[in-house]
């Protein structure tokens, strides 16, 4: 390879890293729909919120108006370590497909939890941490946002609960052991310590547990032990606006090349990377300033986006969560246990949504061996083992890239590399020994997930 | 924390990057002792060595009086997708240690291969690639070598077979999977596929492997089919040379900084990381420039350096490789079946047992569970989850920081973070659970060993 202007990877300074999270809601003219009181069906008020979310945390959940929001320096230092993440040129990827299309990748990996999820955790552990809380609760399904939060509590001294969807637990011990590493407790959900918890078992006795069961659990324990606060990895808006960091520093790195992304992809589960990744490109076009094609991969055994319904829906199983309007295949909706990529969260974020609504972005749904078959390719030239969660994205990238082969194009393709593989290799290894298969939800399955969604809204 | 003069983590831009390994041999006035061939206890030549490796790594590994080889293009565009790694200011540590003390580490786990070993893999791959050659033949124990060869092997489209210490290949299903990611056949050894393990099967029936055996295996294939040769990821001047480039991007960073270290910490095994971590430093002190603390740091269960005998031995248990004369427990050591901590080999780089042997550099021994405990004490936080391995250089560090504590110094600690703990979470839950012991060999077993080391030199 010839001498190249711009390099394999932007790193940013540490006087580069953004000091304030950009609120993409505040360049939004239609407001992404607030979240209701399911037993009143009313918008919750800030007093209804506090005693689930620290303070600070529903505040930031409620603004839809202020654009940019100060970065604590105490969460910048932490930052620090692991940030800012690397802008990847993706030369060898580009050089492998021989398109001349100009690929670039962030990557958020390269920490612990192995994912972006550190960059919501740490801020939301330093809220409960500035309120004076003891502690805080969560679920967790893969482990990466279990891991994150873990790591976070442990730098504040916090102590942390993790439910972790049962089936995980038992087949990740690795993922528990890292979150005991750092002191977290680690339940498997549903389990026999939360009354929600018992009800599903009663209902369910060999059931090995859902995301949104795991979420009913955490909130019940949050809400009735004093000191402790609930908090969440993804949907949220306030999960969004810290995640935008991923996105400004991308767009800090292009501009110091003078570079402008064509298409910006990013892989969508309850929105947490797709929303951080493209928040300050959404605003510039939001605000008419430019245009740039946002994509959203989903699986196609967890198409909210794709053939959801755009709906109120309850964001846990056992139906105690604030309502949010989003595109959903229903609280209830479990993808085959034969599903391995990730991102199976039955919602979406309620900003995404309402993008999405609006046709500001599109959305695709791929099929899993595809997406093994592009994260195989990807670690081969680019020498990192890709969570299947990103490869979402890494499949539709290189789609892209080989469209432009075809066309002659030469775009420039941005995607976001949400984390590293490393504790998903049994879905590897089922993919290398032939035994990956895809399962798509039917029509009929569906339509009788949408028959049970609330009527309000 | 307040205004840092100097960042978190120093990166280096991709022009400040080493363009030329440092062969420290070139400064030693006593020479590392030749390799003999076993058979007629004299020096080998490059003649006899080319069957074994490749033409221009038997050159590298003969040459003691070139000060700098460059680095092909190639090898420092791959270098580009995982390198410079960061040299980071371990402020957090400090804090908590609340030390005078200025702690920095050089962090190696930032890349698939979780370690150090994609530095020395891709030279060695890019080599055979050079050559002409179908492919390469290695050992692994705890995988990091042999995921790291897989990486380099894919990279250039050449084959690569790794045996696998049959106890490792068991225990670690998901460093295999990620070496089939890359495209590697692992075999479990001792195996039936080499003349050398159907013997040792024959004599041990019941063993689970040793690394000096799976050495003997790659070796035996190696040189019996045309197109191969063998490569290794330790102990060689080869890889002590591609892996100064550790050292050189640290000594680089400190330079930009004004920082000179006072001591200089690196775990020890077969001595690559160490090796790499001090060259340019050690370059120094030889030419007598500066003066440095130098420490090298090994498991008290293999303690090669602090209980060894400086003497010819073998590399392999099969006692078909060339001898080395190097600090070793003899070639048919094993450490206890109990120790977790990586580092097993039972002798050390010829280049670094001079040196010691000169006392220009020191050596430690630590105990397991005291390692595992600043391991977790790192983890919490710096936010890495270290490997076993690159925790011998954690303990030892704390260790020199809380002296300073007691005695008000303000030393520079330099140390060499290697890795990554992600495929070591069998050992820390051990650790979690209280069931890791630390089983240090007796002297009667040493002296045991001891006298069965070759009578030559």
């Amino acid at each position: 390879m010839s001498e190249k202007k711009v390099p394999y990877k932007i790193y940013l300074t540490e006087e580069e890293m953004p000091k304030a999270w950009y609120n993409m809601r505040a360049d939004m003219k239609n407001k992404p729909a607030p979240l209701l009181n399911p037993g009143t069906g009313k918008p919750l008020t800030a007093e209804e919120l506090s005693p689930i979310f620290c303070e600070e945390l529903v505040a930031q959940e409620l603004d839809d108006t202020t654009p940019f929001i100060e970065i604590p320096e105490e969460i910048r230092d932490f930052y620090k370590m692991f940030r800012p993440s690397p802008l990847v040129r993706a030369y060898c990827l580009e050089e492998k497909l021989q398109t001349p299309a100009k690929i670039y990748y962030k990557f958020e990996g390269n920490n612990t939890s192995g994912s972006h999820k550190l960059n919501s955790a740490i801020a939301q552990a330093y809220y409960a941490k500035k309120q004076g809380l003891k502690g805080v609760t969560t679920e967790t399904g893969a482990g990466q946002w279990g891991t994150a939060l873990s790591m976070a509590c442990s730098y504040f001294d916090l102590d942390c609960k993790v439910f972790m969807v049962k089936v995980s637990y038992e087949q990740k011990p690795f993922r528990r052991e890292v979150m005991r590493t750092y002191g977290a407790s680690v339940v498997p959900s549903p389990s026999e310590t939360t009354e929600v918890g018992k009800k599903i078992l009663a209902e369910h006795p060999g059931t090995t547990g859902s995301l949104g069961c795991a979420i009913s659990e955490a909130v019940e324990v949050a809400t009735k032990n004093p000191g402790y606060r609930y908090v969440l990895g993804s949907v949220l808006n306030q999960v969004l606006l810290h995640q935008s960091v991923i996105g400004l520093e991308t767009k800090i790195a292009l501009d110091k090349y003078g570079i402008k992304p064509d298409v910006i992809i990013g892989c969508a589960g309850g929105g947490s990377n797709l929303g951080g990744l493209i928040a300050p490109f959404m605003g510039e076009k939001l605000r008419g300033e430019a245009d740039y094609q946002i994509i959203a991969i989903e699986p196609a055994s967890c198409p909210s986006f794709t053939r959801g319904k755009f709906a109120y829906d309850f964001c846990d199983t056992g139906m105690i969560c604030p309502l949010a309007k989003m595109y959903t295949l229903g609280s209830g909706f479990i993808p085959s246990s034969n599903h391995a990529g990730g991102l199976r969260f039955h919602g979406m974020s309620s900003t995404l949504s309402q993008l999405y609504h609006d046709g500001m972005m599109e959305a695709r749904s791929v099929e899993q061996t595809s997406v093994f078959e592009a994260a195989e390719q990807f670690a081969r030239v680019e020498g990192i083992l890709p969570a299947p969660e990103s490869s979402h994205a890494i499949r539709a990238a290189i789609d892209e890239a080989l469209k432009c082969k075809e066309t002659g194009e030469e775009k420039t393709i941005v995607f976001g590399l949400t984390g590293t593989g490393y504790f998903d290799l049994v879905a590897y290894e089922k993919y290398h020994d032939g035994q990956m298969t895809d399962e798509i939800p039917t029509d009929e399955q569906l339509q009788e997930s949408f028959a049970k969604l609330p009527k309000i809204g």
